[in-house]
């Protein structure tokens, strides 16, 4: 349980789950191996997976989200072009991180805040610049939904 | 609950969950508006999923699948190899559904079962096929491991 | 080259794309391994999967797709209302495959054509119901628009 | 091209693609909305998410990723616990940038290179993690093999 004070909506509710002994079983054999220390945990995570999902598919639905970038900086003037366009998105980017992967190429993780449809637009725009090879976007919450 | 003799695999067990008021919320809101009749339904499908794709991402991990191929049947010889390469895989090929789409397009549903790796292959061929415009595999269970 | 009368827009256009010469390797290699005779063919495939991933991302965006459900057909009144369901949205399912996998389980496979938004909301509703263990649902194009 | 001394490999090459015209149309639509300068550009971004997803696909396939976490800084040790759990694995993590959302959410980022296994184990006991409210890894190329 959380050590802070707990507010109403933070408070654990204890419900009943009816499972087939066999499948409780394989599930617990998955979580197990995948490091959960118990069920609960494990599905809160599920529920909370549902309904990131679930807010990613309408255009307005508020998300965070890191949009991962491998580029050659060599590429002419690339670094600037990504460097304009975070300026211009600005108010929906929180942090970049950059890193020298080796010689040649550069990876930029970009976390970003926002609606859904202008989060994904602007990793659009950003995969689609000359020089960048790679790109993906991920999506997450922004916390205080659940 | 079953209308079967209920072996003991298949007994429900009752477990509790301990999930936070207001992620259950959303969760009850979320699955009332999918359909579902009840959490623990709900519950045991997120399971199941999860297992199918903890399955499926071994490569000898048995699967069902279904391949669904959209192509023009006017392209030579494109249901000529379809049709060979079928019976070429016919022990991973349980059956398969044909619609004429419209004058110049089918859609083909091939049903599959067998290791992942093995069923995926299938599917790259099928798929690079000439004529077949678009083509999608999707895995599920063979249904009595959960 | 198809061999029936070629309308214009099915005339094939040759058009130049630049490659390097080391990624142009490794996809010849991806492609030959995957059955492709050809590079054409694995482009034309790139595109008209990215074509058909975005008007799936649109709600109103007209597809054909296929619902596979896994299911137990003992569980009390599950084909009645799975059928029931189907008859409810028979004007997006165009056709349905059934398999008797073994004794307990079955899996039917649902072909639909419709907006994006709808045909979602069929293939939820139809996995929420009680006894379906798993379903899954993937999208294609319609045909006539690639 | 790149305005930097070019090896034979990364010199580009130009090759015929033989595409129906109404495709290419419908490409060319989808590719300026999403703002690539050239259709060169968009296949080779094509090409190049088609052999990540490849080597992602094998355990062994050597990927640079990034693991995004949303997580509440309050629930008991969850801090201490991911820097442990990323001290243990500090051959695969390259960097790790923390973003502190509100009062209680932060959002980490890992950045991992490694073999796609490994580096998805690590993931699953990440996200595992009590207080880890949600969790997803993004797996994109190392740079010089393409």
């Amino acid at each position: 349980m959380p050590d802070k004070p707990v507010s109403k909506d933070r408070e654990l509710e204890r419900i009943g789950v009816a499972i087939d002994r066999s499948l409780l079983d394989k599930f617990d054999e998955l979580i197990a191996r995948r490091g959960y220390a118990n069920r609960s945990e494990a599905f809160r995570d599920l529920i909370r997976a549902e309904l990131v999902g679930d807010t990613a598919s309408q255009p307005h639905g508020l998300v965070t989200g890191t949009i991962t970038l491998l580029y050659d900086h060599h590429v002419r003037m690339v670094g600037e072009k990504l460097t304009a366009l975070q300026h211009h998105y600005h108010r929906q980017i929180l942090s970049t991180l950059h890193l020298h992967l080796d010689h040649d190429n550069c990876l930029e993780v970009i976390v970003v805040k926002g609606e859904a449809a202008g989060v994904r637009q602007l990793a659009d725009k950003l995969i689609a610049e000359r020089g960048v090879k790679h790109g993906r976007l991920v999506l997450s919450g922004t916390g205080p939904e659940f």
